[in-house]
């Protein structure tokens, strides 16, 4: 028996658009991660979760873990709702849906808006697990450069007015990271993010604004695409991996109600009643502002000692962006090719995310990789700074 | 904006297999609940799944939640293989994916081999939830109707027979249930289970085995189809959530390898570390096969007490399938339309399942209902079951 005959028109254009190929490479125990995008392990707040635990099962029992969970179900979109309009975004009931991390939302709002026919617009570079996602429905992409100020929506506006001349089809969906970018570090300007707000009204396409790190800034929080969008044009993706713990899997989907009840027509593994049910226990256990501020803190310290590291270890054919907030400090190494840098990187114990990763076209990313200052901490990060350098320079 | 204009072939075709209607009825309060599918609420182990957690953070700390998790979710791999081994079942680590619950399963199963184009064959009753998942990718249905021995495999050959002749699309796959169905509790014989891999080989289908209450025999346990199975034509999906908790979320499937690799393709949650690595020490903990002979007692006196009930106060008119084992009873009100009945049943304090939520046509389950012995205790049982007598008897 051949399985391959039984495959549906789904999984063979999944295949067909991205087929499996090289995966990232495993990275050897001893080096310093500074390709890891998880949160620094003594941020993690293990404690405070093993409490809502204890907390939970003591006071509810096995009601959070059947089915239907718990009216703390209930209580945790209450609280993502609260912080949602504490950052300018009015968001009913009806029209929030809590998925199992970022993903879940992005392959859901992949599931109900694209398909062969659909072209979907990227940031180049951009997230590469949101990429696969998309792969998996269509081969259709536009890819729009980012620089220091974010995704270009100039260029993104000349690719449109091209296509529309040209009678081309246009995307249907745009998919930006505009808040501290994966893997760019980059913040769109509110310049930019007003444009392309006019460019979604005047071309008629959607943007999934993918908001993973907006609640880690420096200095200032930015305004989302979703808080100045006045015609639902925006369906808005957060989690709390990035502020909480990615393990628990809790992220959503903010749109209308009309996008939200379709969603909800593929989201087939129900709910997780009791992850969620634990999430809302530490939410209301804990004052989650004080803790914002210790990441935020914490998170621009990492940062400060990693860009104290770059200036005093690397050569001056090594620039980067510097970001505002977020995870990530994009590095360009010029005239080097960084998946060829790598293994002589691990080996010195030190370990980066090569830029081709984030492409859709793998040689654009050749001079760049990504660093990421969430895990290490400080010591590290200078130890592991200066250990690329050593690579670099040799 | 209308936002149907940037909907993809996926949700169209969704929506128009299955539009969105009346959804089950909520539950007054003060009702015996014998509609719930969940299990007792003293039979989840609420202190030991609490005791894991504690002690999983303490051992791991922040290692359980993060995104990769810990070796925790291999062990959880090992611990099903175990199990899978134990009842016949030689599962290579790379022919098991570990999923959000059967649901997700299902779903992943579905997205892999069904389109537009698939015939799917179901058991006339059937799971309600996995109806509406293939409904998600093809509106082709073979309902082959279900008696007390379980799917009526020489009514599936026959009408496999005459599609062959008639030139007309043969099912790609069979969705059974086979041990302890849900809904009418039947058990496909040994004979039938033979029958079936021998159609599934002339006929050249696969089959999704959904095994949920395999382990929940009264007195022997029944062989598996994976088990029978030379072909790898199988495709079979457990789950914890009847014998240890829903909540979690843990389920699976095991299948070849290369159906496994297939499935990740579209298994975009990523994985969750932190409920897969609280259930690997849970399984860790706890002898395992004692809690299943507790459950197994423990339910067979439910049902004991359900069925001596039944006889006790239902009048001629009303017969049932006697179960050997699982979670629900089928029963047939002769002349009577169970979804009117419900609401007096209700208004009585006891509730059930219409048979209609379980039938493509739902007139076929006009004059049948579900009832649950999992969720109450036996005095329950019995006070429900005397209540809803007292219903039909008016």
């Amino acid at each position: 028996m051949n399985v391959e005959n039984f495959y549906s028109e789904n999984i063979k254009n999944a295949l067909k658009n991205d087929p499996p190929g090289e995966w990232m490479p495993n990275i050897p125990g001893n080096c310093i991660r500074l390709s890891s995008g998880f949160p620094a392990p003594d941020l993690v707040p293990v404690d405070e979760l093993k409490e809502a635990v204890v907390q939970l099962l003591k006071q509810e029992k096995d009601l959070p873990l059947h089915y239907l969970g718990t009216p703390k179900m209930d209580k945790l979109k209450e609280q993502i709702q609260a912080r949602l309009s504490d950052r300018g975004m009015r968001v009913a009931d009806k029209a929030l849906l809590v998925t199992a991390g970022a993903c879940q939302a992005i392959d859901l709002i992949a599931r109900v808006f694209v398909d062969e026919q659909t072209v979907v617009a990227v940031e180049a570079p951009t997230y590469m697990e949101a990429l696969e996602v998309f792969q998996n429905y269509t081969s259709q992409f536009i890819s729009i450069p980012i620089d220091e100020q974010g995704l270009q929506t100039k260029e993104l506006e000349r690719v449109l007015a091209e296509r529309k001349e040209q009678g081309l089809p246009l995307p249907k969906i745009v998919y930006t990271i505009p808040t501290f970018q994966n893997p760019t570090g980059t913040t769109m300007t509110a310049e930019r993010r007003k444009h392309i707000l006019e460019l979604a009204s005047q071309y008629d396409f959607l943007i999934l604004e993918d908001d993973a790190y907006g609640e880690l800034y420096f200095d200032k929080p930015p305004v989302t695409l979703k808080a100045m969008d006045h015609e639902n044009r925006v369906l808005h993706v957060g989690s709390l991996s990035k502020v909480v713990a990615p393990g628990l899997r809790i992220g959503w989907v903010a749109a209308t109600e009309e996008i939200i009840t379709s969603l909800y027509w593929f989201k087939k593994d129900l709910d997780h009643p009791f992850a969620q049910a634990i999430m809302a226990t530490y939410l209301g256990n804990n004052n989650f502002d004080n803790r914002l501020n210790t990441l935020r803190i914490s998170y621009q310290e990492r940062f400060e000692a990693l860009l104290a590291a770059l200036k005093k270890y690397m050569p001056k054919s090594v620039t980067w962006y510097v970001p505002e907030g977020g995870y990530f400090v994009w590095i360009k190494v010029a005239g080097v090719d960084t998946s060829r840098l790598l293994q002589q990187a691990q080996d010195q114990g030190v370990s980066f995310l090569p830029g081709k990763y984030f492409f859709l076209n793998e040689q654009d990313g050749k001079e760049w990789l990504r660093l990421s200052f969430s895990y290490s901490d400080k010591k590290e990060i200078t130890k592991g700074i200066e250990r690329l350098g050593e690579v670099i320079n040799k």
